[in-house]
């Protein structure tokens, strides 16, 4: 099922799984996704749930990967929010605003939601409560020196009713005001990949990302030094594949192919 | 008083002058500006008055040019507005979507003004009204073939309460969502300076741009081939004019001495 031969996949120690697409689609398993899940992890394959979504809490997230089967443990789903925190701690950002809706605000609780004299701006999704008013609290923030953080950064997304604004123009709009680059911590982004390997043990090269989408799942990836294995579910399409300038690792059927892949090669090899 | 030695000022035919800060400053004229015009306009000099003020329409801001004793005549105001309409005719876009407060709107009376099927998406200066469902309504326009074109594209403004998001951070957002750069029609674009000759039967070389901001009025003036003079009035800053890598043609304490600047050459050398 490779494509372009042999993939390239020495001594994989870790798997990055991304969800919408690979594991589930809509509200159901994808065939064959929850035996492959069971089969990595009996590899002793170290597993995290990447995902990119901000519109729920990572807790809802797991709870939904619970209920259809995919036994997540405690903290292997990484989330943009998750990894925002994880930047706030490290950077010492104790005070925050939050432009996203009520419930993704669960997520930062070990942070100090504020609107005066914040370290950092967290931009997520605000949906149709995006306006004057809120953007321009934001740009006053990081013109008096917070930082801009921006959970992704998505151009459009399709809504029953068409296409709509995504996340994506909000951060672009307050990066072009502010004339600062946005911290952003979700897919593409290669900081995502390599903070999802955090307190893993394992280097870039020894992990593998398994997604749909050829651009922000693979090619992020790649850029991170980690190899990219691109499935033909969810959004893939072989247009859209082939046109694209990155070469996954290897691409597949579906997830239900990736156990096999990583077993062709020894776990161990000597040399 | 000119900085580096004797300017090249060859054979100017006409001068663009910027408004806000070379004329007047808040509501008065700027000393010797009304009797600098009236001798630039003796010595034959076709004159434009340009500003990217997109607040008031062009007939409020003839008004008050005429009010401060200017008498500047009729089509001699040119702004973002004038420009765009401009473009629109050449292209064929008689229904647009406008972006603007009401008064501004004034100034687009021969264009059809729509919300479905617009041929143009023409974004000014909407202030606190710029929300997710006005831009998320320009941006399906635009994803549906309509142009993109703004008024301009500052990325602040000093508003009483504070500094506050000007024009651009919505213009940026919705480029960004439609991978479309917008036809930004003010300064600093060249083609505002171009545009603004339009009729006048003069090349960029012979003209002139009068204004206090090295960057928008000197650099964009530069950038078309016009030479730009600076003054030492309104918004000029001289750390910002020695850090700016723009060298003006000219720099001048103000408008009154811009006459004697240009008549230094003699307006009609025969080699």
């Amino acid at each position: 099922v490779e494509r372009g031969g042999r993939p390239h996949l020495p001594e994989i120690e870790a798997v990055l799984l991304d969800i919408d697409g690979v594991l589930r689609i809509g509200d159901d398993a994808v065939p064959g996704a929850v035996e492959a899940v069971k089969q990595l992890r009996s590899a002793d394959l170290a597993l995290r749930f990447v995902t990119n979504t901000t519109s729920q809490p990572s807790r809802r997230i797991t709870e939904e990967l619970e209920r259809l089967g995919f036994e997540p443990g405690p903290e292997a789903v990484v989330t943009p929010a998750g990894l925002a925190i994880k930047r706030c701690r490290e950077l010492g950002h104790g005070r925050v605003m939050l432009l996203m809706n009520e419930a993704v605000k669960e997520d930062f609780g070990e942070l100090q939601e504020t609107e005066d004299e914040a370290d950092a701006v967290i931009v997520g999704d605000l949906g149709e409560e995006f306006s004057y008013e809120i953007l321009n609290r934001a740009f006053r923030a990081v013109i008096d020196g917070a930082a801009l953080i921006a959970l992704q950064k998505n151009r459009y997304w399709l809504k029953p009713n068409g296409l709509s604004l995504d996340v994506g123009p909000f951060v672009a709009a307050l990066e072009y005001a502010t004339e600062k680059e946005a911290d952003v911590v979700g897919k593409p982004a290669p900081s995502f990949f390599e903070l999802a390997l955090d307190g893993l043990d394992v280097e870039p090269g020894q992990a593998a990302m398994v997604g749909d989408d050829i651009e922000s799942d693979v090619g992020g990836a790649l850029e991170a030094g980690i190899p990219g294995i691109l499935v033909r579910t969810g959004k893939y399409r072989e247009d859209a594949a082939e046109a694209s300038s990155v070469e996954p690792t290897a691409t597949v059927d579906s997830i239900a192919d990736v156990p096999a892949l990583l077993r062709s090669e020894p776990r161990s090899s000597s040399g």
